[in-house]
C-alpha cells in the first residue's frame, strides 16, 4: 500500500475522515491491494488452537470445565442450562423488548421460508428420470459470542433458518458470563425458537466440542456461526480435518457504500458508522460520483461520530477505511465488483441502473431509505454474510445452508435400453469394464 | 475394528466375497468404528504440498514447467492447448463416440438447466420487501485428473453446470500426457462445451495456479474436480489460506446397495464391482435382509470378478469391503445414513417403500434397473459427490456450486416507519448505537 501516496497516513486527531483515491489513477496493481484484506491473519495461533481441539478431544467435558474457568472466570456445575433456567433468564426483558425480537423473527421466518422449495422430476430420455430432493442436515450446531457485544440477532439468524430446514437436533454454544448464565436476551430468542437446552462453552473449545461431542456435547454435522480469530482458526482446521462441515471462514465486518448526487450525505455517514463501531478492523469503503460528496460525507462523519458510545472503536475504524472518487456509477460498480464486499449500499436514487451490474456482494440495501442496520435485525435477509471477498465465491447463510440436495435418478425397462448402448462406450473408453458390465448384464434378454 | 470378530481377516486367495456383520449384533461404537472413513490420511504430506503452493506461488510459470518435466516426463514449449490444437486432437474419435459424449453432453444439459431458478420477492412487512438474485461466480478453475483413467466425463459434469451458471471465465487444468497433449476424448468435451483453451498442469501445483494465478494460467474464485491425495491436500490448504473456494473434500469413490428378496444377486454383484475397479481403496458396502441374498451376490462376484480387466484393484476393494445383515429394508436405511454413502442403489422393487427415510446420501439409485455407473455419465445427474460421510452435510456439485444468491432489501418511506422502532430497540439491547442512528436519522421528519 506504500505506493499508494493519495493514502492520508496521519489518522491521529484532528479528524480527518476517509482518505482517498480517485479510481482513474489507481493501476491494476494499486487496485488489487487495495481491496486486498489478509484473510490468514491467525495462522501463528493454529498450533495454540490445535491444542484445544485435541484437548476437548481427550479430555471432554473436563476440558470444558477448566477452559470456563480460566477464560470465563466462572466455576461451572454444569455445561448447559435447561428449559427452566432459560425461562427464568428470559422474566428480564421488557414487554418492547419482546415485541421487537418477535417481530424480527417474524420476517426473517417470513423470508427464509421461501427458500425450502421443492424441484421438478426431469425426464433426461425415455424412461430416465431424475430429480432432487431436499433433506436436512441432522444435526446442526450454532456457535453465539459472547464478548463485548451480545448478539441475539445471531441466534435467531441461525436458528430460523435450522429449525425452518427440519433440522433434528439443534445445538447452541455460548460462552458463560461470570454468573454462569447467558445473557436474558440470548435465553428469550431460545424460547422463540423452541430450543430448550443452551450449552455454556465458549471460544475453540466450542468448536471443537461440537465438532468431536463430549459427555455433555453431542456432536454435530455442520458448525454455524461468528466468533474471534481462535473460533475462525478451529473452524477451518475442523473444515480440514473431519467430516464436519462449516457455514463459511468469518472475518472483520464490512461495507461498501456507494453515492452520488442523490445520496443523503448524513445517511452515508451514519451506515459507514455502525460498521465502523463493530470493531476497529472494521472497514467502512465510500466510493462516489464526486469529491463534493466526498467532502460532505467527511463532514458529516465529523460531526456524528464524537457522541457515540463506541466513538473510539469507529474512530479507529474509519482511519483504517477510504474513499474512491469515481467518474460515474457504472464505475462504482466495476470498484464495488472488485472489493466484493459484505454488505453494499446503493446509496442513490439511480439504484435501478446498476443493480444489474452487482456480481460480487453479500447482501445489498437499495436506495436511500435502506440502512444496513435493517438487515443487521429485522429486515427478513441473514446477517451472516461472506467477508473479506470471499462474496467472489460464496453465499450468505439461508436455509440451503442447513439442507443437503441428494439426486436421484431412476430407470425403467425401456429406459436401460434407451440409454445403456451410450453409457457402454463411455464406460470402454475410460477404461472401465466393470461400469460397463452393470448396463450391459440389465440389457441382456 | 479389531473387536469385531465377525469380519473376515483372511483376504488371500481363495476368494471368501464380502466379509460379513449383523447389524443388530453390533454395538453403537462397532457401528461407529464401521462406518468410520479415514478423512485426513494426507496429513503427512502437507509440508510436501505447502512447499509445491510456495514454489507455484514465487515462480509461476517457470514452476509449473519444472514440475511438468519432473511428474509428467514431458518438457513443455507451452502451458495450454490451443483451440485449433484441441480440434486437431479430437479428429481422433470414432463417430459412436462422439454420439455418446453428446448424450452424455444433452441429458447433463437437461437435468442440469432446471437448476437454475429466479425467486419471488418477499414484502415482510408493508414497505419493507427482501429477495434473492443469482449470480454467476466470475471465475471458476476446472481440475480434470489425468493419471491411470482418463476422465472426461468429469470435465462433462463440471463444465456443464459452469456453462449454465453463466460463469465467465472457465479454466480447465489437466496434466499433460508424455506427448504434451492431453487425451483426444478432453478435447472433444472442451470443443462440445465451448473451451478453446485447456492449461497443462496437474497435481497440487495445478491447484496452486489456479488459486494465485501465474503469467499464463489466470487465478480463479472457485476450483472444482477431484484428484489424488495431493490434490485434495491442496484444495484444503488452499481453502483455509485464501479467499479461494472448493467444490468439496474427496476422498475414495463408493457405493451401498440395499438389496432384499426381490434383487437380482448378479445386478448387485455387477454394481458392487463397479464401484470396486475405481480403486484399492473404494468401498463396496452390501446391506441385505437375508443371509440367501448376501450368498447370492458373493457367488456372483466369485462369477465376475476374475474377467474384468482391472480384477486385481476391484479384488483389493472387495477386501476392503463388507456386507451388513438387517432384519428389515427399514434398518437396512438405519445403517445407511450412518454411514452415509457417496451412492446409494435400493435394488429392490420396494424403494418406493424407504425413499422417504433416506437422509445422509450423495446420488440415490432406484429399484433394479438402475446401475449406479448410468449417473456417472449419462442419467442427468452429476457424478461429482460427497465421499467419506461427507453426505452428512454436503451435496453433490450442481448449478449452485457455480452461483452465489445474493440477498437484496428496498425500503419505502412507509417501511421505514415500520420496521424502525423494532431496529431502533434490538440495536440498542446489542450496544451498537451507530446502529439505531442510521434508522433513526432515516425517521426523522
Amino acid at each position: 500500500m506504500n505506493s499508494i501516496n493519495k493514502k492520508i497516513e496521519d489518522n491521529s486527531s484532528p479528524f480527518r475522515g476517509l482518505g482517498g483515491y480517485t479510481y482513474g489513477e489507481l493501476s491494476a496493481a494499486q487496485l488489487r491491494s487495495l481491496v486486498q484484506r489478509n484473510v490468514d491473519p491467525a495462522n501463528e495461533i493454529r498450533a495454540v488452537v490445535e491444542d484445544v481441539i485435541s484437548n476437548v478431544r481427550e479430555h471432554g467435558d473436563n476440558a470444558l470445565l477448566g477452559y470456563a474457568q480460566k477464560f470465563d472466570h466462572v466455576e461451572l456445575q454444569k455445561l448447559y442450562l435447561d428449559k427452566a433456567e432459560l425461562e427464568e433468564l428470559a422474566t428480564a426483558l421488557l414487554p418492547e423488548q419482546k415485541q421487537a425480537l418477535q417481530t424480527a423473527y417474524q420476517n426473517i421466518k417470513k423470508f427464509h421460508q421461501t427458500q425450502l422449495k421443492t424441484e421438478d422430476k426431469v425426464e433426461t430420455m425415455p424412461g430416465v428420470t431424475c430429480w432432487r430432493e431436499l433433506r436436512p442436515i441432522e444435526r446442526v450446531g450454532l456457535y453465539i459470542p459472547g464478548g463485548s457485544a451480545v448478539l441475539p440477532s445471531t441466534l435467531l439468524m441461525l436458528g430460523i433458518p435450522a429449525q425452518i430446514a427440519g433440522c433434528h437436533q439443534i445445538v447452541v454454544c455460548s460462552p458463560p458470563q461470570k454468573n454462569g448464565k447467558v445473557n436474558a436476551f440470548i435465553a428469550y430468542v431460545c424460547q422463540l425458537l423452541g430450543i430448550d437446552k443452551i450449552y455454556l462453552a465458549g471460544g475453540s473449545q466450542a468448536i471443537a466440542a461440537m465438532a468431536y461431542g463430549t459427555e455433555t456435547i453431542p456432536a454435530v454435522d455442520k458448525i454455524f456461526g461468528p466468533g474471534n480469530q481462535f473460533v475462525t482458526k478451529a473452524k477451518t482446521i475442523i473444515q480440514s480435518t473431519t467430516t464436519c462441515a462449516i457455514d463459511m471462514p468469518a472475518g472483520p465486518s464490512e461495507v461498501l457504500v456507494i453515492a452520488d448526487e442523490t445520496s443523503n450525505p448524513e445517511f452515508v455517514a451514519a451506515d459507514l458508522l455502525a460498521q465502523a463501531e463493530h470493531g476497529a478492523d472494521s472497514q467502512s469503503i465510500l466510493v462516489a460520483t464526486s469529491q463534493n460528496i466526498i467532502d460532505a460525507v467527511n463532514k458529516a462523519l465529523e460531526k456524528q461520530l464524537p457522541v457515540l458510545p463506541r466513538a473510539e472503536i469507529a474512530g479507529k475504524a474509519i482511519a483504517n477505511s477510504y474513499s474512491v472518487l469515481v467518474n460515474d456509477l457504472q464505475q462504482a460498480m466495476q470498484f464495488s465488483n472488485l472489493y466484493a464486499p459484505e454488505h453494499l449500499i446503493l446509496a442513490t436514487e439511480n439504484w435501478q441502473s446498476i443493480v444489474n451490474s452487482i456480481i460480487n456482494a453479500g447482501s445489498v440495501f437499495l436506495g436511500n431509505l435502506t440502512p444496513e442496520s435493517v438487515g443487521d435485525y429485522a429486515s427478513g435477509t441473514n446477517h451472516t454474510l461472506p467477508t473479506s471477498a470471499y462474496a467472489r465465491a460464496y453465499s450468505g447463510v439461508s436455509v440451503d445452508s442447513f439442507v443437503k440436495k441428494i439426486t436421484f435418478q431412476h430407470i425403467t425397462p425401456d429406459g436401460i435400453q434407451n440409454i445403456g448402448p451410450t453409457v457402454e462406450i463411455l464406460a470402454e473408453l475410460e477404461g472401465l469394464h466393470a461400469h460397463k458390465n452393470a448396463v450391459t448384464i440389465r440389457r441382456a434378454p
